[in-house]
């Protein structure tokens, strides 16, 4: 890990940099395979499985009898830890609902705002060494709350054509229905064309690897909206002396173990805690069982030592990491002053792998310095608000000649017109 | 306009399609014009307002001076129409503003979502004939009540280097400081970049034609987010024998007159007033400054006749228009069903225009379809949710083997021993 003392403000955005990534070479085989299943459908997407997931399919859509197999393979101690998971992100999100918004703005001009869910939206979860059936409980949770009428999920099988048991055990929990065993860039093109087997989908949530990134920009293209612009997962710890070394440290490998990109980075104002630290990560990624992709992910990531928490705060806003652990003396400090972060983590009890799984909060979250302008999924991320207006006779007397004036001055006459008829007939 | 009657659900598809655009050739023109500004900033800027507004200028800030002229070029009368919609507007966007969402899930496990500002937003204004001063209302006053701290106007000049007095004392009125003389790619490449003049942005807001449509595009390759695909404006009527033809037509009209490409439908349960809106919808036209734009978008525009209400509702969600208007005998059917719709306007009173301009509401609208997927502008499109959690010692003996099994079955052992770490030394 590289230690970098007192940097100056001018070097921030060098040091700050996420490791960049190029992506035109994927970007051709995405356009490629978008173009084929949008022609040919299933036949395309099979092939495509048969390629890249070396899987060959009669039927995507899991069966009743895979989902109530998958359930009996999940052990009582899983199943348990999903049930109370489930309960906290359930209770959660449901305290994010929020009632409509009604004013009447002036005499006569009552106005309101009303949310309604996203009809139809698709899951993918990634499959592979990772089943990461966690995602599953972060976005059916919600999705369900919100009242979507159709929620689908897409994940790789392996390949004997199997998906992974607490994964069917996870969906059927939380009551996602249709099931298909499809991976990959072919996945999310069948989303977003539907196919004759797999419907279409208005929305596209989930993680993935740089395929599915590109894949889900690409449904961008074809009308379908995406839960956020994904990259490799993030974690920024401040601590000063109040905090454990070695559970700092285990917090930043619980991150560098995601990916080889994963970014971890200290922001101290210890030198003591950057040195105790450094030794700790060392010490404890030796134990790893992904300890290769731990070290990899360590050696892009920093030890950085502000000399006061004015200067470690504007630097944090300045990075909006996706994952925010506050580790210090006057945490209070860090609280009212984070601007752009994802999830923030307070406390020496408090690490990042609660959020993950458990606590209640969703672990979608923006990545790449996208805290600065999106928040992570949460309730709101499956509704949409549409506003409401209706205005009396005596309303529209109030509020007409002001928008005859404005449509005038904008030489929009026809929007003057769609008032002065009314005018008239009234005043007739 | 062309009459549809009771059209087959198998051919909705085809009859509710939006006229195409193919966008290939700009999207070459708005990449090269993004890479000029990203390297050469404010020399680029002015190259490209030179060649395409045909305007040299030495300073693209407008001066205290130049915006004290344009408030006494503003009529008092045209003042206070602008100061009624500002109210109302202010109004119903200040009661969106909604408390911290805390939650205790477990005993020791407290979980809070807090919105924050996006600190940096930058509104484009399009200029040309029509200066759209409303839509400054509809970005700065939700910005303001926000709380972004450096929220910037790009919008082009005439060829004189003047930028409209309409927009000049409504943008001072509702608090923005910084107003570029700025139009097209270029402004919205220098918001993405930043240049030697003009801040770098991290949300771009505000209407404008395909040149600005790709450029917003092209800005989230960079990591700004926008605020809509945007795309021809659109409305639809659904009306039966207690709606007054006129008053329909004029709506139609109303949206009509933006633009060529702009669609208006009708939708209707009466043949009688199916034909009486068609008359109407020429008679008015004639009159019209800007005949010419909306008889060309009246050809693209329908009239389509439904049997029953069941069918309407069916059709209207389908299409998920833009701008809805409902004058019927059970307005509320349509209210309680309508799932997809950017803003609904209910009654014979409550024309569109009310909506573009003063009753409160937002026009910054999802087109094309997005209405599916997609709010409007709206408070929350300047803020970001960010997650708290903190978690007790006696939490995380509650929680803690519950993420630990999780991890585990995940294979991130890392994640695991973030929990196990914390763990031992409380229970030692």
């Amino acid at each position: 890990m590289q230690k970098i003392l007192d940097p100056k403000r001018t070097d921030w955005p060098v040091l700050l940099k996420r490791p960049t990534q190029t992506y035109d070479q994927v970007e051709k085989t995405v356009n490629y395979i978008f173009k084929d299943v949008q022609l040919n459908g299933d036949i395309a997407v099979k092939k495509y499985a048969k390629k890249y997931d070396r899987v060959v399919l009669d039927n995507l859509l899991v069966s009743q009898e895979e989902i109530n197999e998958g359930k009996t393979n999940v052990t009582d101690t899983l199943k348990s830890a999903i049930q109370m998971a489930k309960a906290n992100i359930h209770k959660f999100h449901m305290a994010q609902v929020t009632k409509p918004v009604k004013v009447q703005t002036m005499e006569g001009v009552s106005c309101w705002q009303e949310k309604k869910a996203i009809q139809k939206v698709g899951l993918y979860i990634p499959g592979g060494t990772a089943p990461l059936f966690s995602t599953i409980l972060m976005l059916a949770i919600p999705a369900k709350i919100a009242g979507c009428k159709e929620i689908i999920l897409c994940t790789p099988p392996d390949k004997y054509g199997k998906i992974n048991p607490a994964i069917l055990f996870t969906a059927n929990l939380c009551g996602v229905t249709k099931i298909y065993k499809l991976g990959g860039i072919q996945a999310i093109a069948a989303m977003t064309f539907g196919t004759e087997t797999i419907p279409k989908v208005y929305k596209i949530f989930g993680p993935g690897n740089q395929f599915v990134t590109i894949a889900k920009q690409m449904a961008t293209k074809y009308g379908v909206a995406i839960d956020l612009p994904a990259g490799p997962s993030e974690l920024l710890v401040v601590a000063d002396d109040s905090a454990k070394a070695n559970f700092v440290a285990s917090d930043l490998l619980s991150q560098a173990e995601h990916g080889e990109d994963s970014q971890v980075i200290l922001v101290t104002t210890s030198k003591s805690m950057l040195d105790a630290v450094a030794l700790e990560v060392i010490r404890q990624l030796d134990d790893l069982p992904r300890k290769e992709i731990a070290s990899k992910a360590i050696q892009n990531s920093k030890l950085i030592y502000c000399k006061n928490k004015e200067t470690a705060i504007d630097l944090i806003n300045d990075y909006a990491p996706e994952h925010f652990i506050i580790c210090t003396e006057n945490n209070n400090f860090y609280i009212e002053n984070i601007q752009n972060a994802g999830s923030v983590f307070i406390g020496n009890f408090t690490p990042e792998s609660a959020g993950d799984y458990a606590s209640g909060t969703n672990h979608t979250l923006p990545t790449n310095g996208y805290a600065k302008n999106y928040s992570g999924v949460n309730l709101d991320a499956f509704l949409k608000a549409i506003t409401f207006q209706t205005i009396s006779k005596s309303g529209l007397l109030g509020i007409g000649n002001a928008i005859e004036n404005m449509a005038e001055a904008e030489g929009l006459q026809a929007h003057k017109n769609a008032v002065s008829i009314r005018l008239e007939s009234i005043k007739e």
